[in-house]
């Protein structure tokens, strides 16, 4: 999957030197180096290997579910309707709150397993079922919490910037400056956050408040992502791009403008196909002025109780060929060396020297098989940290 | 499930009786009849229990796969170009012809095997890609085959009217005659067929050439169903209708004749999404005016190796509510008590007395959460003819 490839680099009767959780050497199994051919060898049995796939976008931790609104609302009932019966984003904050650690742990953890169970070896989690500084941060601990209880590295990302709860909801000020703001600061300061994200659009924030919001995570050295241009064209991702963002996500709405600046600051753009199918979306991400302005293209599940409530990366990827016609190699790419980098990553998402042994082991005999099909995990074992896991 | 309830008939705090492979009892446990009493008990810890769940559309066996095609055609390949590369339902029919049963067995397990871990424990499976006697046979065997080795009913279809092999191709009514049903009347003899479908459709086989084959069929005593209306409105279902078929398969293009004519005789509409996902397709099955009708209306995977390589039958659930806007009961129903009507089986489909004790048992706490969630399998276990497997 290196970028010098162009494509899979595929590396036939292949082997991997592992140690100290990093590939010390790849390559032919016939040129494998002397010095290597006394350690202790695990045959792969000629499966394929690729880099352990990077969920780069997901609110995985969250209290209850939305099962019944979405019940509900197939059933015919209005949103007026689902409000009244308590649903919507803000049936998940409420769930969110009242939930201790272990809770959200406890109902996140076989969302998690099953990512891992396709070959997940790290994974994105936001905040932003919170809405306020102690819940924000719970959901972050518990993110961590994660990290230390799985095979799996994982990024945690404060997004508190999601949506205004009710309390501040004639005070959008006071919410940025004591909930956003305050909290970044809190959570900075406990190591409990690794990138600030934001929700740019006409129902939540503003570019000019993502953009003061941007401005305090780089008075703390954090790096910024936004979820930009998924109902309307904002301008979000452009206004992200020139915070130098790690990536821009959704993006159905972008216009040459923001294609333009996120190839300038090298942003990711992260598509979630997941929310578009859910949604029912038509408007397609612009895909060829994003690959003829050279824009790294990342996949993500985007799993959420609302909007996608998915848990399978191989899946994202047959809705990125299915519905956003990306090829099957910008797919599997989408999902290891540019979800890495939408993360910040540069020590994973590739099979070389030096890089994190993170490593997925596949049943089947050609990379296309993982986007091609639907519903199947073709998962022998992951290398995580060089560990067979 | 049953069909008095109109909805899923839940049973709080349940218990079920199972003996001799039948649900013997079913009720509250507190009503438990104090001859049960003393029977050894198995204690679901609260959990959900539905009826076994029916995939009653597949082409599961095949040989080779169409990975490569897929990729070719995300890559720019056009259509002359991949036929030229071998490409198209004439490589399966290729890598059909050219598989032994083993060969074809050791494909198809792991792809059943998906399905059986998400609660299915019955299957119907087609042949259609050998068009020849001898490999639609073989195909047929290694369907029996499937269900001997694994716990699972497996209900098989003589499908040579899928598509007109090289060999034939200016001679139509050479191959119905000497494949078709030469093929059919071997198949039955050895009992190998339960049930005669076809593929009526400008690039198949015409209505009057179907209602031949159907006559045919009928002078068996075999029952029918029929792939109509996907690509175009020929009145195939109306045609499969008035020969009393089980089923009739996709209908996009279904028209209120076909509809009338369905309501009429029963038939059961078996909705396809997978491959309207694949297919991309815009023209949406008639969902009211099959409500409106009374049409029973059944879901099913389609697995095929060309336009539904997808072995999920809740997400096939789940893509029946998102692009087709079933409601989470409409979905569940149609993977138990009307899938099983579209294969003519009414002892299954529903827990009640005197059925075949096959259950899949969740861990969830609503059946909505089948259809809601994405990528995720819940099922704890199944019973498959009152076996705990
Ligand atoms: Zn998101
Ligand atoms: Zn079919």
């Amino acid at each position: 999957m290196d970028a010098e490839s162009g494509g899979y680099g595929l590396i036939e009767q292949g082997a991997a030197v592992l140690g100290g959780g990093r590939i010390i050497w790849v390559g032919q199994e016939a040129a494998l180096p002397a010095e290597y051919t006394t350690l202790p060898r695990h045959d792969l049995g000629g499966r394929l290997v690729t880099p352990g796939l990077v969920d780069c976008h997901t609110h995985i931790v969250f209290g209850g579910d939305r099962a019944r609104e979405f019940e509900m609302r197939l059933e015919g009932a209005s949103y007026e309707q689902i409000a009244r019966a308590g649903g919507g984003i803000l049936s998940s904050v409420r769930a969110t709150r009242e939930a201790d650690e272990q809770a959200l742990l406890a109902s996140a953890l076989p969302r998690v397993d099953t990512l891992l169970a396709e070959g997940v070896t790290t994974i994105e989690i936001k905040s932003g079922y919170g809405l306020d500084v102690e819940s924000e941060l719970k959901m972050l601990r518990v993110a961590r919490r994660i990290g230390e209880l799985r095979k799996v590295t994982v990024r945690t990302t404060w997004l508190a910037a999601h949506a205004l709860p009710p309390e501040y909801k004639d005070d959008r000020a006071g919410y940025i400056r004591d909930v956003v703001i305050a909290g970044m600061e809190r959570g900075h300061a406990e190591g409990l956050i690794d990138a600030v994200d934001g929700f740019c659009e006409g129902i939540a924030f503003s570019r000019d408040e993502m953009a003061g919001i941007f401005d305090h995570a780089a008075r703390l050295g954090l790096p910024v992502k936004l979820h930009a241009e998924q109902l309307s064209d904002l301008g979000g991702a452009a206004m992200a791009a020139q915070h130098g963002a790690l990536s821009a996500d959704h993006l159905e709405w972008l216009g040459q403008d923001g294609i333009d600046a996120m190839a300038v600051s090298g942003t990711v753009a992260v598509l979630l196909p997941g929310a578009f199918y859910t949604l029912r979306e038509t408007q397609y991400p612009p895909m060829q002025a994003l690959r003829d302005a050279g824009v790294r293209i990342a996949l993500a599940t985007d799993c959420n109780p609302g909007t996608s409530p998915m848990t399978s990366l191989l899946l994202t990827m047959n809705m990125g060929a299915t519905l956003f016609r990306m090829t099957p190699t910008e797919c599997l790419t989408g999902v290891t060396r540019h979800a890495a980098a939408a993360l910040g990553l540069s020590d994973r998402g590739v099979i070389a020297p030096g890089l994190r042994a993170d490593l997925a082991v596949w049943d089947i005999q050609h990379p296309a098989e993982l986007t091609y099909r639907i519903g199947f995990n073709p998962l022998h074992t992951r290398f995580v940290g060089g560990e067979l896991v």
